[in-house]
């Protein structure tokens, strides 16, 4: 397909080096940053400009990868009611004026950092059933796994995404806290941490729980909590989660 | 060394093998389980016995390895006063009795999964010592990654690791969860599980700390707290969090 890529930034960048693999033809890149629309164009082979004005007119799709703030704006200036612009993002519906479906690749990327797009999820939404299924198509040819998400699911899935990498983030932090205030390295659970996310690839996380809560282990409990008495915050963590680890097993 | 392992659980396999693949001898397998101590000898082509009083006098280094619950029986039976008893526990002291040292592989091993022993940090601990060199000696053998820790710093290591590990996997568990009750797959987030982890093995996590709270992104999180109104719990829990990864960043 002949595509239009309005933005330069991470998602933009790995999207259009993907698409372009794929076989698609990026015909321009937009980016209000003049310099950027060159930089990505020229590594796509595709013209570029920094004027909504002069946008292309032969992309079959344009698709729109800005910060989620931006998108209702540069949408609302988008100047072809008759073409296709889809947005990017996993937390912004899509009901917004000038948008006609969302193209949400569920990934966190980095700029210097290679992706394999072929594992990566794709969720697509449609204003009409036959956006759906261009969007679809398109998916397709650069992932493996392509799911048809409404506005309320993409929002399901980000609140999910925010436990599971958000909120893991912040505990790695907070361990590489505790760690390095007692002249620890966080070296010393890198392994660990890695071992704990291959386990969840090919099972279940309530499968594969370990650790003092799960087994009622009240004495290590008591210990961790004690050695956290001085610090309110980390102790009301370790209680709420170690509670909800209890109560979860003794549902199931 | 000449070394014999009393346990046949996960970590006996495992550090049996790197052992021996590292040009240490396996002369005895002991388990109370006469078919499991035999079924490991076999692997490491050694002696194996289910009676501590057969236990060979060979041996230069006696590993325990066995659940923490079991470490203080067996150590009380251990035939031998004049001999080296080591534990591979993270969570367990040095002052038990008949116990002469602490070899800790910092990982969690499953039965089937290979893994490569030479990344993984082993925190070793001598009553003495010379029993702290040979223990040293006896990790640099198998692993790239020694430290020598204290049984409290053991014991910091375990907490970082119960919020690293345990609590992170907790979350995966929860975002499967709320996944799947809204007919969701947690294939959608296994990719963004997986990336969260690797940034942080190049990475120190408090640099790559992304999402709503860090964004101080009000909007997103006041929508994600009325989506959870319904679940005290983990309303709790992510209020908490966020609020924490708030707290860490205006103090950084």
């Amino acid at each position: 397909m002949k595509i239009a890529l309005l933005g330069s930034g991470n998602v933009a960048t790995h999207l259009g080096k993907a698409l372009k693999n794929a076989g698609n033809t990026i015909v321009q890149v937009w980016s209000r940053n003049l310099a950027h629309a060159k930089e990505l164009a020229t590594n796509l082979d595709s013209s570029f400009t920094s004027s909504l004005s002069e946008l292309t007119t032969e992309a079959e799709i344009y698709i729109l990868s800005v910060s989620d703030d931006a998108i209702a704006e540069v949408a609302s200036s988008f100047p072809y009611q008759d073409k296709l612009l889809v947005h990017t993002s996993g937390t912004t519906g899509i009901d917004i004026p000038g948008i006609s479906g969302v193209f949400y690749p569920v990934q966190t990327f980095s700029k210097q950092k290679a992706v394999d797009f072929s594992v990566i999820p794709i969720a697509i939404e449609g204003k009409e059933e036959k956006i759906s299924k261009l969007l679809t198509e398109l998916a397709n040819s650069v992932s493996r796994k392509v799911f048809s998400l409404t506005s309320e699911q993409r929002k399901v899935l980000h609140v999910a995404a925010v436990f599971a990498c958000n909120f893991s983030n912040h505990l790695y932090a907070i361990a590489d806290d505790i760690l390095t205030r007692n002249n620890l390295t966080f070296d010393l659970i890198r392994p660990l941490i890695a071992e704990t996310e291959e386990k969840v690839q090919s099972d279940l996380p309530s499968n594969v729980q370990t650790g003092p809560a799960v087994r009622q282990d009240q004495l290590t409990l008591a210990k961790h909590v004690e050695f956290l008495e001085n610090n309110a915050e980390l102790k009301e963590i370790y209680q709420t989660l170690s509670q909800s680890i209890i109560n979860f097993y003794q549902k199931a």
